[in-house]
């Protein structure tokens, strides 16, 4: 029996008409190229993404196709965000930072119609401009005034796109489960991998986003996505936030430089921000070396990599910034899991403490997880065992764009195998391990080459680490660490491994330490394993 | 195009599963009639809603079928409402307090198969038995211990209900629009009307309460639900609370207890609590005459009545709770508004501020609120402006029980006519100004009954007050202020109508004043003017 309640949709529509009738006052503030502080309402911008809707219908675009947008953060992404999704169409965030053939090969395979496209972002575009095929027209996210020469043809400026048009707009009745936006990942093998979002799991993302353990969004909080909003929709933030009045702050290109987000921090108000590592020790050392603070600031969430345990220490003891930890992948779109602490751990001893906020939280509801062997057995829960981290839910991907029931990480039972290694405890807090195809195999057993590289990488004279498996005849694989030392230092192997003695197992300890000067990493900075083991596949043990 | 996003189903089984995963530890306590404390884990709870699962399947529980339950708030009222569902089947809360006609009718319509029912309401069942006709046993709250004698055939005891069975039990995968729970409105008029709530809805509107302008619920919280778990879920709190891990306190009988809910507050330091005006002005009595204190307690959601503003002061400056009106219906799950303050108006002057925080608040993201006038056109959304108030929403019911189609409170474009009269100001904030069938018509303008009659309850000699429109040869309609005034008093009409002169319009002001010793009342406490106006029935104005 079916319950008598209305069918309602669950779409980023309905999320944008909320914020225009309830927070239609609520500011969001940008950095953009043509603009140092542009500041707007909701409202002005909704009336903006009207005008935006019929700009595009008007040239034709129709419900499925796809828009591609080359650009940071700022309220022109943003309002595209919205009225692509809101026509039914699908918008389709590129990472600028990608090798061009990878840029090339996704729009492509995604035939994006129209790009939309950052003015300083257009040399890249202009050089490989003949290779897309499928696109019609490039819109430069700036207005005429500020439209840079260029070699492209087919190019006009956003406002003069949208400028004329009409700002209202009957938003069409949307199935829940149609495509909304698409994500490619940047894997570190083969050719990148469309995500598919759909208007339900965004706004089910945003819902489990909102709540107290996880983003605790209010309409006195001013957010600050430092992810790009072409990396799984900036983590989910601009819709998060306008279905609860949050404002937002959006940093343009200034995302790496501490000071352009100390000022932002301190004269926007923002409470809540989040990103990768990286920018974050970028706004620390910048703090630390100028003695400004971000009193505003309460809420940091950090993915995407391991916080180091100094960052979390110093924003706290130093800032009175909380620094969350939290995990998801492109195919989780991305929130799996925010480390909040239980009230019973907040007195945990420091050490303790520590100790379990540097896992990656536990499960937003809506997310199931487990972890299982080999033979995709289910393992114990208690914190110690470790393996395959699966999950499933209802913002999780359930194949790749044009590549339907051709990929081997979703089971038959309906899992999504995140090719993460974990622990979870009986709290349900989950930790990453390592990848699973950088765990080594030794005896039997597993080694974690993250664990290794973390500790590695806390000796002051190691730069960068990497840890690969090498075959060994008596116990299949055992660990190569790899380094490249401080150009002042002259470290030795046997210093590093002494290094280590107390930090992890004994039969950990690596077998052998080579010194390079680079480790190869993908376009998104991450270690390129796969290259390394080519680097070093005639290496042998010693034996 | 569709998203390629699994298809995970919104149900309250996930939430059980998720807090049995996430929050096994978390506690929930209840008052009982055979337990003056009883305590356990919400792993325990949900061992035990296995166990019932199994013997509601072995008793021959079909998935549709549905259960009835009379009874207060405590666990296993708690496990009823997670294991009935969870094998697909239908809790059907009943209020013990509706006028025995009102209980067998609802039964047999429900055609419920099996009654759960507290030690101390069997009484109310024995008197009524013989004409439940579809009802097959009575199950009591207790077990064999407590089990009372009793003239009911088939009766036992829970514990012996659930005894023996297993406690495994593998759950069915369930339709997200499946029936899960029923639950009547106590209307004014014509025969109780069933509401039947969706998996999805519960799960979508406790997603929308978690937020932190609404429950505000984390890990953190203690959630003490005064609002009886047979009146709408329990405001949704029983289902919000397992999905965040919030510990759970049930008061049993003791809802209108000051005493006890005081002792339960500091003794299990609740954090959030909920119910209508009465409750918390039995609270606030007893505070005020012991000199205790309510420490833990930070929020309090009032809902079902206007909260006179003296009870949120005192709430807030004598005891630091934070109170909110709130709004909703049967009809709407229940939350529709809830009234959290932006920031901007946290500094607004105090009278302002307290106007603000008297209106019944924000809608939720997922509802959409409108006022209408007679024709159905939409009206300003300017604070001023009063209209019918109408909502549309994926938790608000599209029909009633077994009346499909045969109801007029939904609109042709599918949105509910709530039978409120209400403004809504540009920040959202919807103030309920009377009910639809209540306000009086004079002149071709509206005079709200409701606020007449809260004027008039502010004299001290006032002890209820109703007012009711009788017809005008020259206006139509203008108000009759009905009056139970205090035993000791002998008030008069010109002293009335003087005390109403500066807190109404003047053409408001009442055309006469009639003295009573009883105002008619519903079951649920609600003044019955449709008998009023029968009494009334031969009144004339002297003009």
């Amino acid at each position: 029996m079916q319950g008598l309640i209305m069918d309602v949709p669950l779409t980023i529509t309905s999320i944008m008409q909320h914020a225009d009738c309830n927070h239609g006052d609520q500011e969001i503030v940008s950095i953009t190229t043509d603009n140092p502080r542009h500041r707007y309402t909701y409202a002005e911008a909704f009336r903006r993404t009207r005008k935006l809707a019929n700009a595009l219908s008007e040239y034709g675009i129709k419900p499925s196709d796809r828009i591609g947008t080359l650009a940071w953060n700022d309220y022109r992404h943003f309002e595209l965000y919205f009225g692509v999704a809101g026509i039914g169409a699908i918008t389709h965030t590129i990472n600028p930072r990608l090798f061009p053939e990878q840029i090339i090969y996704i729009i492509n395979h995604a035939e994006d119609r129209l790009i939309f496209v950052d003015p300083f972002i257009l040399p890249t575009l202009e050089a490989i401009a003949d290779q897309l095929i499928p696109v019609e027209a490039f819109i430069v996210l700036t207005d005429d005034e500020n439209l840079p020469s260029s070699t492209l043809k087919n190019i006009m400026s956003y406002e003069h796109f949208i400028g004329t048009c009409k700002d209202e707009y009957s938003w069409p009745d949307l199935d829940e489960r149609s495509a909304s936006s698409l994500c490619y990942t940047s894997g570190t093998t083969g050719n990148p991998k469309g995500v598919l979002y759909s208007h339900r799991a965004n706004v089910l993302h945003s819902y489990a986003s909102n709540t107290p353990d996880v983003f605790n969004f209010s309409t006195g909080d001013a957010a600050m996505p430092v992810v790009p909003m072409f990396h799984v929709n900036a983590w989910g933030i601009p819709y998060a936030s306008p279905m609860v009045g949050v404002k937002l702050v959006f940093p343009g290109p200034k995302m790496g430089d501490g000071a352009s987000l100390q000022a932002l921090i301190e004269e926007e108000k923002v409470t809540f921000s989040a990103g990768v590592p990286t920018v974050w020790l970028a706004l620390l050392n910048y703090l630390n070396e100028s003695g400004k603070s971000v009193d505003s600031l309460k809420r940091v969430i950090i993915g995407g990599a391991a916080c180091p345990e100094m960052v979390m220490r110093q924003f706290l003891d130093n800032y009175g910034v909380h620094v969350h930890h939290a995990w998801g992948m492109t195919e989780t779109s991305p929130l799996g899991t925010v480390n909040t602490l239980k009230a019973h751990m907040e007195d945990l001893p420091d050490t303790e403490l520590y100790r379990m906020k540097l896992k990656q939280g536990r499960a937003l509801y809506g997310i199931e997880m487990k972890i299982v062997d080999d033979d995709n057995i289910e393992l114990a829960r208690d914190g110690k065992s470790s393996g395959l981290l699966k999950v499933r839910g209802p913002w999780v991907c359930s194949d790749y764009f044009k590549m339907e029931g051709k990929n081997d990480v979703h089971d038959q039972d309906g899992w999504f195998a995140t090719g993460d290694v974990a622990t979870i405890d009986s709290d349900g807090y989950m930790q990453i391990t390592d990848r699973s195809k950088d765990v080594i195999k030794s005896g039997g057993e597993w080694i974690s080459s993250m664990d290794l590289e973390n500790a590695a990488v806390g000796h002051p004279d190691v730069v960068e680490a990497a840890v690969i498996g090498i075959s060994h005849p008596k116990w299949s694989e055992r660990p190569l660490l790899v380094i490249v030392r401080n150009p002042n230092s002259d470290l030795q192997a046997e210093e590093i491994i002494d290094w280590l003695k107390d930090k992890v197992a004994k039969w950990w300890l690596p077998d052998a330490v080579e010194f390079v000067d680079e480790i190869p990493h993908t376009a998104t900075g991450k270690i390129l394993k796969l290259e390394l083991r080519k680097q070093f596949s005639d290496f042998t043990f010693d034996i």
